[in-house]
């Protein structure tokens, strides 16, 4: 009886223990997705980088949603997880970050200079998120839009004191024991005189940028990958049926993706969309039983903001969110053993949802834009008649008022004249510019740069240990924290 | 002995559930301040609103202490809180809102249309959270930096269609019950032909906005409150001590009270500090035994973007960073009663801390500033020579490249001409907008807009209640979680 009544005082112990337990299921009263704040350690991460995404590109994606739509409740997948945190993104020689230290940031917990990969200032090779994965025996996945040995996929599986050593990096890929390999810039994979018959996925020339003769490619082959590429690579893809234990490498490309916006309008090419190659990546990844770190980049975001592109920039945003909902599909079957972290690596192009003195924003007329403005470069060849016609068909720039002609007119004579603003180190084609910044003005848009800016981002996650993602944090507590979720060791 | 088992096993039970919610205080890896998720409703509420303050406005004046102090480490105190959510800001009839729509947003809980405040579009009043802590028996407060009248504080405390009508606003006051009222504005609270031998705080002449004989003040004064305005209740404000039970208004200028750059570099007036005004209402509001709610806004962050001022924008955020040190202060010595929210209600100017192709900033440049750009507006009088050597003195800005005199001679040709920008509906002085935009690109900053955007903006918090704020929220969630962790009832 007595051991009865201890046991019964043991019994309530336990439900009240138990109970205070459950209590820590935060409840959100905003429509957020709820989320449990189960202690255990994920087994299935996904670590979404848009690259270049600051608040008004996660902003500016959703209203033109809301808008082209009319569906004024309509959210980006990204912006209903519930829990969030913003993040300070500077690089350690400046407080303006480049891709490859935010990226080395984001994927080892430690700042680096501008244009370093997974190294400290040292030169000393900074263990990554994917490679302390690998140690505990998970399956892992890189995936981006861009090349697949640009500044951000790089820094999770390379090291090298400059990003611009693509070649190098594409090699150090081989030996870094990754799963499932997929995006552009297969020109970093062939032997220097390598020549090939077939385009690329999107209609583009394949070719080498190596210097030497190692075909990276059949190494990979070597390796026990089964290796594709080009638009063969992207017919193929669809189709693919990926094993347990399958080792996959697929580049469409010889160098980025299309910009969204480009495949969109295209009829000719199909190309994967990221969300098509988080899909198939979920679908070998997921078969590993000891689960995977799955890093996939919406890479050109940040391309279409350095020359200043509203519509590139909101569809490749869009694209990157539609990632997102195919990971989150896979959360909502595996809740209790998922993690979504969802961050930017910096703002682009210092963004600003209005311009000039006006309390209105009009983005529907971003929905004339056919072609990204990155693509549109060149347009411009001597004929102004030609060129009008060009911007009324491409960006359905019409009825242009005075002062719109006097800046596209002042564009077109920089063009003339081979003059370039002081401030387009880039050199981007001042009258496509031109053609630009009337758009985005029309949209009520504006930009301050053509290159990054310092400001704070927002990061958002959703599921096992994503309540440890709050307040405000550096971009380096974003690998930390997610080690540490993971049980993932860095150094 | 059985007892003492049975004793022994409820301790144990009870040391658990202790344990337990020990355990519910997040532990933060990062650096920033440790937060009780304590559970009861805070007895203290601070409700902090900078207004314009987006994550750019954060960033920088974060950075500019960095960055002239040397220390790397030096965060703002609303950047340290543990607790932070982003929220959507739109208001009902248009993406970009103003101050009154936002503002009644974050007081009420619901969207209404620009320029209306605290009523919806039906023009229903709106229950504020000021309203609401009065039912409840708080004691409360109202301060900012701006007029009192003007749109954010009114919305917690007055109902109108318009935010223009401040002098229906002031009245409105009189039954609103607030204990503490401190800002600027005593222009709509003096009858009509109210002269005034005395000068306001900042050296202003007072005079009276008011198209009517009714004297506010005296009103009042009827209503049992202790009333000083002007330059005399700048100078007792220090001294004033002020008693349990005590009502309290003080409004120290005719408009707005100065900017934090002009009241610093002046030496000739002393205008109390938002932290002053911060810690004397504290000492007041605190004697309440029933707690308190206590709006602070800080107001001229904003002002200081629309004519797009950097050093105006950061050295009135750091003015309103040491006004959330003193309410930081009360709650180390209160965590457990003490809630302190930390929101914008938009973002203005667009500030991109960025500009053209640069991947560095060089904030120290606004150190030389002397003086806000809205001040010096009109500076320029007809003289090239004397503008320059003005520009030097006060804003640092010597030895001027070739582009940058082009520039400002252009803004001054402007002048000369009575030309304004059409996209400066304001019609700021284009001389000092030349000015202000070389000093923000020297310092690596620019600008999209002389208004508002539309971006999401950061919020952050700390104390009793403070994690429920978190995610993705829009501005009437900040409210509605507010009441609901305050137990104040909104409508």
């Amino acid at each position: 009886m007595k051991k009865k009544i201890i046991g019964a005082v043991l019994m309530i112990a336990m439900v009240l223990v138990l109970t205070l337990q459950t209590n820590t299921i935060l409840k959100e009263d905003n429509g957020t997705v709820l989320a449990s704040t189960n202690s255990t350690t994920p087994k299935y991460i996904f670590y979404f980088i848009g690259d270049g995404l600051g608040t008004s590109q996660r902003q500016i994606a959703e209203y033109y949603l809301q808008e082209t739509t009319g569906d004024k409740t309509r959210k980006l997948t990204m912006n209903i997880f519930p829990h969030s945190a913003i993040n300070t993104t500077h690089s350690l020689d400046t407080l303006i970050t480049d891709s490859a230290a935010a990226g080395t940031a984001l994927a080892t917990g430690h700042k680096t200079n501008n244009g370093v990969i997974a190294k400290d200032a040292e030169g000393n090779n900074l263990k990554t998120l994917i490679e302390g994965a690998e140690e505990k025996g998970m399956a892992t996945g890189l995936v981006t839009t861009t090349r697949i040995t640009h500044a951000t996929p790089a820094v999770f599986a390379s090291h090298n004191e400059s990003r611009g050593n693509e070649n190098d990096i594409a090699a150090d890929y081989l030996d870094s024991g990754i799963d499932y390999i997929v995006g552009g810039g297969v020109r970093h994979f062939l032997p220097t005189n390598f020549t090939d018959i077939q385009t690329d996925a999107f209609g583009g020339k394949i070719s080498s940028k190596r210097k030497d003769d190692r075909n990276i490619l059949a190494e990979f082959i070597k390796a026990g990958y089964k290796v594709r590429y080009g638009l063969k690579g992207a017919e193929e893809f669809r189709g693919e049926t990926l094993k347990k234990g399958d080792k996959y490498l697929n580049l469409f490309t010889t160098s980025h993706l299309p910009y969204t916006i480009d495949d969109d309008n295209d009829t000719q090419f199909y190309v994967p969309s990221l969300a098509d190659i988080t899909d198939k990546g979920i679908e070998l990844l997921s078969k590993d039983e000891d689960g995977f770190f799955f890093m996939i980049e919406g890479g050109r975001i940040d391309h279409a903001c350095h020359p200043n592109d509203p519509s590139g920039t909101i569809m490749d945003t869009l694209a990157f969110d539609k990632a997102i909902e195919e990971a989150y599909k896979f959360y909502e079957k595996n809740p209790h053993d998922t993690l979504i972290v969802v961050v930017g690596d910096h703002e682009t192009g210092g963004l600003g949802m209005g311009v000039n003195t006006d309390y209105f924003l009009n983005l529907q007329v971003l929905e004339n834009a056919k072609m990204s403005i990155e693509e549109f470069q060149g347009s411009y060849t001597g004929n102004r008649e030609t060129y009008y016609r060009l911007i009324e068909e491409k960006f359905g720039l019409t009825d242009l008022t005075k002062e719109e002609k006097t800046i596209i007119d002042k564009g077109m004579d920089m063009v003339d004249k081979e003059i370039i603003d002081p401030g387009n180190a880039y050199k981007y084609d001042e009258a496509a510019m031109a053609v630009t910044h009337v758009l985005s003005e029309r949209a009520g848009v504006y930009w301050t740069s053509y290159a990054h800016t310092a400001t704070q981002i927002p990061m958002s996650a959703i599921g096992v240990g994503a309540q440890k993602y709050n307040g405000f944090l550096d971009n380096t507590d974003i690998a930390e924290i997610t080690a540490k979720i993971a049980h993932i060791e860095l150094n």
